[in-house]
């Protein structure tokens, strides 16, 4: 046949001979198959009349991909993996061939698949992107989003169960990148545990990320640009910012086929049309989004609900209290303390955040209702009913003006306080998610309700259900802290490792 | 060349040449090699002294795999996942050639690594099992042990989830065997929804398994033993029954590849070495052990242990009240009823096992409280102390006799109730976890604690851990119930279509 083909100086491109030698088959240029099947048929003609030979078949417009790499001859799997993509990507495969060098495999495709197929190739081998030189095939890539306490206390907390995740799920934790305020730093390869001591070191002392060694300025969402020209294992972004516009930051990563992680509620409780986009991304599980610290931190809220709502089971309401602050106010109103006082105390203490509104007006705790309702699918839709202690307006006021304010709401809260307990009820810091209403605001609740029961600033959320209607699911405990948080966010990366081994 | 090697009668039997025209590969049989490699050459002396063609080179000692089957022509992706199980093993892939047939794909190999390519290649395509005839790409295929009430509630929930599974999962659930005491059932191909719906109505009017229509005598061992024969995909076992024997129906089910969702405690509650044998096979995480029900039922305790302990916190103790009737039981003590009347009443409502000895004893608390402990890590060697409201031995006398002994108690509780008044706690039938320590029986609480402040049957857990050190972390509602067990062991079974997907 070689012979043959050789006599009308017809090239052969590709040959491939199975084991069972029932069958021979060449790839030729188009141009040339009428003239390569008349030549085969002459030089067979006895051996196709004795049945010998049972056919010379052509088949027209196939196309051939080559995966061509020194790299190659070194690494085991490199021709599964290009097999499986163009298997996932329904590619019609018509031969293959791979000779000794193993530098080079060849894969005869349906002409009509060619694109596709490369598209499969190029997204299975990342080869739009640089290599960042460590093996991509047990690497678990963090971008880390924020620089504060939780984001120092999950890097130590990240190595402190390094061996586990490797023992578990062999998967090595590799810290990719990590932004702040102030710019990013980007090391593709990972950063060794020296440069991450420096860097919490360096964060803890207050210096800003684009004056480290590799430090750039630039946004978060430049980082995730950035590192989306290389080639990452697993990626995972992990926000535990408050930034405002992380929702698309989020969308751009799943793009990318990243994972994300975040302890920040604001891109999940934005516009409902923001949240509906960040669900459909991850609507067929192809990319993960896992938020259990966005409402009680590491209490196993979100996680509970989630299931719930997959194993099909419908929520009928979550109550509960969303912020120790608050719950610590309320508990202090109760103890007889006058509301500006109590503030007062808590803003002593460190209880609130530097700007006391940002607690008092009910906005933080109206976030996490919104994501109750939307998770659960419960209030998707619904505006909140938000009463804050006082109005989020005074945001930004000087000390002295918001003591005035609360000032005269002393006696409000005094009376208030007084008329529930003539109901023997209480005041509590609220959040109720119904059906299509989301309130948020002091509630009365009777005594004996676990809200009622509830002491100092725990957070406590009642879950009720169909499957838990007579008696409600309750979690509590304390909802807010950086060890309890960073290890939320950390099991978080953990259910995403599990998932992606 | 092959004119030069068919001169001499060489046979080949693999050939191979890529789309980079700059090599050609031939394999052929070893004791003809010396030979080829001379008519080679001296066919082609004045390309090789021109240096047109550089080099001719024989590699001794190849093997050849070749999967060969009909199937192949409509299955895509067969060569990948051959290629890639051969990766795995890391085995070295010398050439490669599929014709388009696509019946055959040959693989040449080192030949010192044929047998480990043969076994992986068995594994893969599982060439030991017989075919289910049913697409193992997709399936997610349930052995259920056990058919009563939480069985029949979970096959309607499933049934009722099967599209969220699909959507999210990519999976398809396929009911493939069933087991009660009686005997089992095994459709390896899946039952339909119609013989599911039979199964479930045959249950529930009590007809045993083995004489519903495919049904045999046998044991839930001798099922899972028989399934294995068959090619399953993502096989889980689900044992909701109460069967004492089951862990090494685990083992083996893991030697097999199989997953374990279990809401059956004895297996996790027996002997050490069982449990550590269990560990041990689910220790790198390709085995999956999910028992979230078998503390709690459906509420979020065991996963949240398990998550506490995954990030790396560190259990310092678990406190609760793990059973409902436990529960109601104390609370009617400390309302003014006596024993004997509460337990009478407790079973007049179904509230216990119809022998009330099976909740008075203790044992069921005990056997979760060391899951607890195990789980945590915090007490896994540690003996039970276990005071029971009667003693376990009493099990199986006459409702008199054991009316009888609860009368001789009535004064014991009614004085310890008062004495804990008296000391301003509250009795409560609670297991406590500590440091190789485990406690199981009426337990003295300050009633302000989460567990004084308990009402009805619920179950409520305390953990305390070093995260959650100053305020724990509590979980508490119905821990008992056919619906929300159901769900709980649904749960699992999502959590590993996750995983697998």
């Amino acid at each position: 046949m070689f012979a043959a083909l050789a006599e009308r100086s017809i090239s052969v491109t590709m040959i491939s001979q199975s084991d069972s030698e029932a069958s021979i088959c060449v790839v030729l240029p188009e141009v040339d198959a009428a003239r390569a099947e008349g030549a085969i048929r002459a030089a067979f003609r006895a051996d196709l009349a004795a049945g010998l030979i049972e056919d010379v078949r052509v088949r027209p417009h196939v196309g051939i991909i080559a995966a061509v790499g020194l790299g190659m001859a070194h690494t085991t799997g490199i021709a599964g993996r290009l097999l499986t993509s163009l298997g996932d990507a329904r590619v019609n495969v018509i031969a293959i061939a791979q000779g000794s060098s193993e530098l080079n495999i060849s894969v005869a495709i349906d002409g009509s698949h060619v694109d596709r197929a490369i598209e499969a190739v190029h997204r299975t081998f990342g080869l739009a992107q640089k290599d960042t030189g460590r093996d991509a095939h047990t690497g678990l890539d963090l971008l880390l989003l924020g620089g504060g306490r939780i984001a120092r206390e999950l890097l130590t907390q990240l190595r402190s169960r390094q061996a586990h995740i490797e023992a578990r799920f062999g998967l090595v934790v590799r810290l990719v990148g990590v932004a702040d305020s102030s710019g990013f730093l980007l090391e593709p390869s990972g950063l060794s545990p020296e440069r991450i001591d420096g860097l919490v070191q360096a964060k803890a002392s207050g210096d800003p990320i684009h004056t480290l060694p590799g430090g750039v300025r630039g946004t978060a969402a430049e980082l995730v640009a950035a590192a989306r020209e290389w080639r990452l294992s697993r990626p995972i972004v992990v926000d535990v910012t408050d930034a405002n516009d992380h929702d698309r930051l989020f969308l751009s990563a799943f793009e990318a086929g990243y994972d994300v992680v975040t302890a920040n509620k604001k891109p999940l409780a934005g516009s409902e049309a923001s949240y509906r986009a960040l669900q459909a991304a991850t609507a067929d599980g192809s990319r993960l989004l896992k938020a259990e610290t966005t409402v009680g931190a590491g209490l196993p809220v979100v996680d509970t609900l989630e299931m719930l709502h997959a194993t099909g089971d419908r929520l009928l309401g979550a109550f509960g209290s969303l912020s120790g602050t608050l719950a610590y106010l309320m508990a202090e109103l109760e103890g007889g303390a006058k509301l500006s006082v109590a503030v007062e105390r808590a803003k002593e203490l460190g209880y609130t955040e530097p700007d006391p509104v940002a607690d008092l007006s009910g906005v933080d705790v109206a976030r996490k209702a919104i994501i109750l309702g939307r998770i659960s699918g419960l209030a998707p839709h619904a505006e909140v009913h938000l009463e804050g202690l006082v109005d989020a307006s005074l945001a930004g006021c000087s000390h002295e003006e918001l003591m005035a304010t609360l000032r005269t709401l002393d006696p409000v809260f005094e009376r208030r306080i007084a008329e529930a307990a003539e109901r023997g009820a209480v005041l509590r810091y609220a959040a109720r998610v119904q059906k299509d209403r989301i309130e948020v605001g002091p509630i009365e609740v009777g005594r004996s309700e676990p809200l009622g029961q509830l002491q100092g600033s725990d957070n406590l959320i009642v879950f009720t259900s169909e499957r838990y209607s007579e008696r409600p699911l309750v979690v509590s405990g304390p909802g807010a802290g950086v060890a309890v948080t960073a290890m939320g966010v950390l099991g978080d990366i953990l259910r995403i490792a599990a998932e992606r081994r």
